[in-house]
């Protein structure tokens, strides 16, 4: 039950987005808030783009291992994405994006120990480790465990390094309320791999519904909506569905607006040209912004006078 | 498991919602039903709204302690409420609503407590009592228990007072079945306070999933189609959003419309000039008042040869 | 958890219905699977109608004693439909349609009793026993117990007799995930009745939470899509709403394809002219059959050359 200081005035602060205070205002609480407007991805067996990753403007690059490589590279992937993580993580501060994670194959795979076996040879750990395909809470309890078998608890511990999911199955979205519990129970009782966002693996749904994907999209709309209720229940990201037509940026700025009226925090991206119309498509509106700054003048009023406990309605965990 | 005497061409009566046959045909076992097609807002603050209620015409009138009132009025709107309820129950004939209702802060605002000290030193009670921004099953029971200190069990039991919840949360509209389930329950185990109709808190949900409402609508299919299920599969009434713009009457009307065809049985209003049409809007169809007709006649039929049980498909609880 | 051998380039095949497989290409381990694009009620009442069933060629014809049949015609429907299947079953390669199943009363009727009754007297029995207004999981243990005391149990088992059932009020779509495990976990505690696909009741739906069934459809967005992700979650076929307008052909090929694009695997037809154009629509798309014929090809490579376990993604059981 959420305990609240109701102040007058501030209850529109409860439209307005976690995302929006920490990008625009900084107040200290949220600063860990990482933007995740589009979630770009990078085939780990393809070294020409691993090369550009630095310039990268997606908020979120993703190193991936998984669909976006075929089986037969799988191993040249993982071996070029563990140099890359370390070449890429000890310079930082030059990337471009606010987090680099790598994207490991689904448990249901099996390709997920081997994996792992190779990632923690890196002496550097990415910001997060992403996990696609997750249809359970006991898949989740296996990813937890062939990580700690790997890394050892401590070392993902100390990093802060954060867990991203991927909902992709008629059984996951089902049991989505139940999963996202899990995994943050998960991360309670280890200590490590805060999930921060969950990303509706669109394409992979409509294969296991039998669906498909149609220009108005309106064969997603049930999952969509639930997805995003799902995961803001846990307060969590929502990361919306690919958009395929890489000449259509028109489709693209549409349904990216769709996405954020609908309360997408982002969006799946497969080309660097999708970037720039997502990520401005994703930005919180100028209402939004205004409030924010409002926020952070009435919380620093309210420190200088010596006050106790601000908190405000929404903001706050349940 | 509902058990019924299938009486053959009456099947098509599992179309007329419960409302039809009260309103229209006066069947004794449903003569409780409240109808609540347009549901107004009236802030406890406000002693010239306060003043009009009696002529008030919208089926439901809620005398508002929260959203409506300024946290520097709470105190203000609570006496002044308090005032209100025993001249208007005093005469409760000469009110043009069905049911007079005080809504309290909720039980997460902290000034619930509050609230229900200051109402319970009325001389009347109000036809219903109306809390908002419910998001568990431990808040419901919350509720009962804060009303039961300070009113006495017997009071409240005594009065058929009944009960109005707000869903206003993702979590809220995930747990939902969980939430209607336990209200009645406690409403069993208590005796008091029986669930009788769930209103969607549209923008207070769009604020907590972070979406936006827009000209189409198209951002709360999810919620309000699983909202009305929920509802209904608990034989409760469905009261839909609120539409904001008072100066479109045209899409007032359309979504009005739109929300009976879905299976609302009512919807908030914000300003009287809004009740004609919404409760023109939702009245039962001629089809459904024939099918009304019917029953009763053959309900009457029934009675006069002396016979057993008379049960209707669908019209039973479960 | 699903076990899969993980084989690249196979991965699209997760696009690919069992139906396609099994259609088209004759894959062993699919063979069962039973199409039902089209299934059509013939009301057990009509002899007429009974008598054309040999040469009506929708996937799945249902010999019909609920909705379709007035309670003072339960009795000689019960008769004819006995004499029907016995005649229709011993000439079973003559009929056109690839299942012959019989539709009986709900539990919650009262009626069900009879029918099984009575049914269990004809010497042969249908390819699946049909059952409308499943609500609960006790409504369906309720099912398997009456079918056993009539039938008994062996004989019911050694015909692989399949189950085929109708959801059709909003606490049966609020239960469906909890209906259709335990329909399984009957099936497998029991030996019979394999849950093989679930029907949308859509205007008995409609009627239980009070909406009205609209051109546009829109009051079954978050209805029908709940139901494919329900079914598909279960590795279910699912069966779409009704088409009531007989003479709107094109209305009848929208809605068709429009179901077939949201994943579900066929329709409900209340006449024969109605078959053509729903078979039509819910065939497999050119990029299915192309994969089918794949898979099939990888399959026989795969066992010419002595290879284990052949597993594709997804059309494992989990």
């Amino acid at each position: 039950m959420r305990s609240t200081i109701a102040v007058d005035g501030f209850r529109k602060l409860t439209a307005m987005s976690r995302a929006t205070v920490s990008q625009f205002a900084g107040v200290r609480d949220l600063v860990k808030y990482v933007p995740r407007r589009a979630l770009l991805y990078i085939p780990g067996s393809n070294q020409k783009m691993l090369d550009k990753v630095p310039n990268i403007k997606a908020d979120c690059v993703v190193l991936e291992l998984e669909d976006g490589v075929a089986m037969t590279s799988k191993h040249l992937a993982r071996q070029q994405v563990v140099k890359s993580v370390d070449r890429l993580m000890t310079n930082r501060h030059d990337l471009k994006c606010f987090e680099l994670g790598i994207r490991v194959n689904s448990v249901s795979s099996g390709l997920i120990e081997e994996d792992v076996t190779e990632l923690s040879k890196a002496e550097h750990l990415p910001n997060a480790f992403m996990v696609p395909k997750v249809d359970s809470s006991e898949e989740l309890a296996a990813v937890f465990d062939v990580f700690r078998r790997h890394y050892g608890a401590k070392r993902v511990m100390d990093t802060n390094t954060r867990l991203v999911i991927w909902i992709e199955s008629a059984r996951g979205m089902l049991d989505m309320p139940r999963i996202l519990a899990s995994a943050l129970n998960l991360h309670k009782n280890s200590g490590f791999f805060k999930l921060d966002a969950v990303v509706f693996g669109s394409d992979d749904y409509c294969a296991d519904i039998g669906a498909q994907r149609s220009a108005d999209g309106n064969e997603l709309v049930w999952a969509r909506q639930r997805f995003v209720a799902c995961c803001k229940a846990f307060q969590l990201q929502a990361i919306d569905a690919v958009f395929i037509d890489l000449k259509d940026m028109g489709g693209l700025k549409k349904y990216s607006e769709e996405g954020h009226r609908w309360g997408f925090t982002g969006k799946q991206v497969i080309h660097p040209s999708q970037v720039e119309i997502v990520q401005n498509a994703f930005m919180p509106t100028a209402e939004k912004v205004e409030w924010a700054t409002e926020l952070v003048h009435a919380f620093s009023q309210h420190e200088s006078q010596g006050k106790g406990a601000f908190q405000v309605l929404k903001l706050e965990s349940k």
